[in-house]
């Protein structure tokens, strides 16, 4: 069994199915797009197990805590493995994870983006340890689809 | 001739001049960045043929339309592809889309920020099909450029 | 002596110390993360000599003025700089700036972003010519970490 299956399951988490959209809503590219050793992973957000969004929506520091952002975040990190999964098969392949660009629906004054981020950065490590160090942005949008949150890219490389 | 250049022609549309930048604006950086075979494509805005800001100015949601915001990007992505063609020579180079993320003036409370930048994509893979696919992120900024509705960057490979 | 730290002593200016962070904020990512040749640098604000966030606080076009923007997004460069010559070793290495993302925490109806990020892409340009050129987005944030007026990540080449 893959190693870092057993962790995300070892913590009593899971990665979700594919994305649920909503009728008539349609996107046009891929979730993770592979170039030879790179993999560019599309802005995702949390799921619920079954795929369909996971609440609460809103701005953090409004309907949303920072202690909910922070969950959001990591299960943003779940959506992102379960896709990363999908693509490349096994999720022990990743050999460096690269990038991230955390991006925060905020509120008006709120500016803790880089604890809400952290839910996506502390689970990366727990799972790949060294090879899970990154480089990461952490700011607040104006808006993120669906209401959603949290929204995160990033880039891996993979062998 | 470019089968890029033709289809573009074939449906009508076409590539804008240089971007005309309005009097003391100064923009010290390229509009595509070359290293290697990897090209790194600066954020763009939609333009008239002339090189001229293309109109409406605004946020999407509010007097930007959702449907005028897919035009703008449509039209970023004929900018994108004007500069790439002005820095590699031909459009047909282009072996691999590689991301782009895309950037909605967004009113508040608007969020559907796909739908909106569906305008690059759809056109990025209607033009280059297997080649055109990406990774993506579609969000919401508290302003942009010039008002513009709509910025776009991206990253592509060529040979 | 490097010839880039030269060039930066010469012209006044200095490279800080390390990011000094308020108590109790935990930032788990690395600031420079190498990878072969590539040196991807996650986002950066503007710091005093000392490593204390550097005033003023606040958005550009409200509390922030555009020439203080300006003035925040070159010492934006110096940060990320100092970074880098952490990282690196000696700032001389750099053989390509690639690309910048430079982020403006921007007042409503504000919309300058370039001539504030102008203020990062002007001292790059001034110290590595040639070398300096980049891709780049300047586009404005719904809010930043600590409240900084401007935040910028940026990719590099190195031998």
């Amino acid at each position: 069994m893959s190693l870092i299956r057993k962790k995300i399951e070892d913590k009593g988490l899971w990665l979700p199915d594919p994305m649920k959209l909503p009728p008539g809503v349609i996107l046009p590219f891929e979730s993770v797009h592979v170039i030879g050793n790179q993999a560019y992973i599309s802005g995702h957000i949390a799921l619920n197990k079954d795929g369909s969004f996971m609440e609460p929506f809103g701005k953090v520091g409004a309907e949303v805590s920072l202690e909910e952002g922070y969950e959001a975040a990591k299960f943003t990190a779940l959506s992102i493995l379960a896709s990363l999964e999908r693509t490349i098969g096994d999720l022990d392949r990743v050999t460096h994870w690269v990038k991230a660009l955390g991006m925060v629906n905020g509120a008006l004054d709120f500016n803790q983006f880089p604890a809400v981020i952290n839910g996506f950065s502390d689970l990366i490590l727990s799972l790949y340890e060294e090879k899970g160090k990154h480089a990461r942005s952490a700011v607040g949008l104006a808006g993120l689809p669906f209401n959603s949150p949290v929204e995160i890219e990033a880039q891996i490389q993979f062998d």
